[in-house]
């Protein structure tokens, strides 16, 4: 298995589809695009988890989350279960995958970061619960879908 | 004068009031502070401005703003006028404000730039109508704001 | 003529040819790539003027100093002169070319920044001596040798 | 104990003293300022540890180091202890402490990351040796003392 199969294989355990996170791609998009499918923001979506950037964040968050649900990471682990407002460390981890992405992917991360749309919402709903810890996943799919609307944005302008 | 007066004479003269300001503030922070008050948020926004990072970022955007308006900055000149989506520019200068008041500030930042209230609206308006050219000055606003909104957000947790 | 050739004879009016790029690049890279070429950079540093941020950033940097080096842009176009080292407004706008192009192209941009090799140095020289501005280039072009250097590294290991 | 004497402890256990740091930041800055010395040094860099973005990604990033070390985080566990040149997670995490620092603390991070004078090259070496695991501790070592340097920078212009 490549990188690439290994962070989607890792997304689903986690309970994240492509589906999901294409959903919020759309709702991002379809105002500013006439001809915008599901298709157009998956194939999107699997463009951006194709830099190795990004599937070296989505491992490394998870892997976080998961050592943090085990009860790893000694104090700092407690900080991230309880996903503290004031720990920003999840976010700036999302921006290796957003700064890639350009200023589009920027706005558009911040957004969805504040707004939590649909399986945002849910998990980071499910790690508030203490039951799991996302802290650093739900960043990564609000990073994944401004990425991927941000790649459609310039697509739709530049053709390429 | 200095800087920072010189920095809030510009706004004014570029249509943008503290108070103005103020008001995107308290509504990004209300949720989260039940003792919020129009002062605070006008304070918070004075501590901005007092950086010198912050300053610097005010008089260059509304500096090449009014360049863009009477007619210089040649080729570029016409794409700044015209605020072009894909021009991305005037959301990475603001960066340097938000950037310098941590992850609080970057989520806010991106959820003003993609909502536009109260006078970022305003502003962006009036610059898409071509009378004036405001391309920078309102990504430096939704910076001001969502800094203070940062600031706010952490001394309401530290008390410093 | 599209963005990128424009980009590339302005540069050129401004005194920077992309050999001038190349030698940087070749002298970063040449440790880790036992096969590098002259003509290797050059094409690296192609690929990175075909982004529109890019080509947007060198035309707005460029358009900068121009306007101060003619007088405009009032109290900051001093500023902008003088290159005071707390004047940061030049690096932040650079990192809309190195954040896209990932974490090797931050390091490299620093380094450069700091040492000034080749033809940075000569024109940072040149516009300490106040005869020209270049506030903005010299920091566009270590932005543009450290993207296309991490290029190199991503294309060497990776072999796309 | 609060969170900076945590992570002042937490450095000492994984081999870095304050005084290591110092060094690092006395070097940078004696060019600029005549009348440096290893206390100015030694206080601009605890007034860094103040700051809680910094002592949380300090805490983060040790954290990750050890569970790396002791064999946790699956895959890419394997990836952070080998050090990955093309691995940047480690630098953008460090962002998060140079960022809040301004665009003098960025340059001279990418300096510091890139020539790894000191401690930095010492801890970097054990690193590689694979005896222990220091992936990110480096790379938090040179955003500490980039950021010192930019304070005693700023300090030094605006008596603050």
């Amino acid at each position: 298995m490549d990188l690439k199969e290994i962070a989607i294989k890792k997304l689903q355990e986690r309970g994240i589809k492509i589906q999901d996170i294409s959903l919020i791609v759309y709702e991002l998009q379809k105002n500013y695009n006439d001809d915008l499918t599901m298709e157009i923001c998956e194939n999107a979506i699997l463009k951006v988890l194709e830099k190795r950037e990004v599937t070296y964040t989505i491992l490394t968050g998870i892997a976080i989350d998961e050592a943090a649900e085990n009860g790893y990471l000694n104090d700092i682990g407690k900080i991230i279960r309880n996903d503290d407002p004031l720990y920003g460390i999840d976010e700036i981890l999302a921006l290796s995958i957003v700064n890639v992405h350009g200023s589009i992917a920027l706005t558009n991360f911040g957004y969805l970061d504040k707004l939590k749309p649909g399986i945002i919402g849910k998990i980071d709903t499910l790690g508030k619960d203490k039951k799991e810890c996302h802290t650093f996943l739900d960043d990564i799919i609000c990073a994944i879908a401004s990425s991927a609307a941000s790649r459609i944005a310039h697509e739709n302008k530049d053709g390429f």
